[in-house]
């Protein structure tokens, strides 16, 4: 199931302005015809689409510190990059984990996908679980500048606590693992 | 700890130009100094901020079905919206929930706050953990169409595996949820 069987919520996109193309982003206004028949107006932004890793070596979660100039200050997340263009998510998962943490993974699987910000954005973030991490050299691109940080999981929840953890794709990797711990398996299958 | 004991990763905002301002979110191009003393410019959406509500009730999650201009498709999530100007967070999670639910709630508590996109946008979610639910009337904005959904974890995992529920903040919720049947707890106290 894709979509709501309850299409008496969907609205009709009656027109699109395009008001911004970016390097990363684009932001397009549309204009919509709600259930009621009455109009509205969306702002969108346009993502390629994103790839995070949840790569856990001996016990600890390989984290990237980075700047994130939205926040004005520096934040440990998983690996992650958006997707070049036509770039396969698996392909980009593996490339990142490299190029971010120096680690390629002999096994890799999809465990999620989900949309960061469904109100305003299309952003889509394909999390992946990496296992038989082998270390080798991180090579991360020309204006990236990372520190990669390896995090037991009290070490993780107390990064959470104090603000340096603080986004949702890197929380609900953390969750995942945790629940691992529990249950013996990622994910829900 | 709010930064990264690393200021050698730190960005410099050298200017700012405005792009687009509009109901919801604005865009801005800020011109960075990176650590190496080069320029970069940096795509960047400030949004006011937004509440989400993790709400079980006799072990069904309380769950809201809407349409999502950006997916072009409904999609189940937790009650949520975005804070209005200098609404303290917590008043809007009991304000959203019932707006949206109906429900009201007897005792309620930060669980997180997160950043659903912090590559490109300053979003932040306070997800709040509500308990102790009474049943009122639900009395939705204008222009939002939803319709209220209860659904058990076996049914949750189901609307994720089917892609009914495909966003960041509910997995997030589910997650914690989930890892509360196991330990007794929400969250990480």
């Amino acid at each position: 199931m894709n979509k709501s069987p309850n299409s008496a919520l969907n609205e009709k996109i009656i027109s699109t302005k395009p008001i911004f193309s970016g390097k990363i982003i684009s932001l397009q206004i549309d204009t919509v015809e709600l259930p009621d028949g009455s109009k509205g107006e969306r702002e969108v932004i346009k993502h390629p689409g994103a790839i995070a890793v949840l790569a856990v070596r001996d016990g600890r979660l390989l984290l990237v510190d980075q700047f994130r100039t939205p926040l004005g200050r520096c934040e440990l997340e998983i690996p992650a990059g958006k997707l070049e263009k036509g770039e396969d998510p698996l392909e980009a998962a593996k490339r990142e984990l490299q190029e971010e943490t120096g680690y390629s993974a002999g096994k890799i699987s999809l465990l999620h996908s989900f949309y960061t910000s469904p109100g305003f954005a299309d952003e889509i973030i394909h999390l992946y679980l990496a296992e038989d991490l082998k270390q080798g050299e991180s090579a991360p691109d020309e204006d990236e500048f990372l520190e990669v940080h390896e995090a037991t999981l009290q070490e993780v929840k107390r990064y959470i606590a104090e603000g340096w953890i603080s986004d949702a794709k890197t929380m609900l990797a953390v969750y995942i693992w945790e629940l691992a711990s529990h249950t013996g398996k990622y994910g829900h299958e």
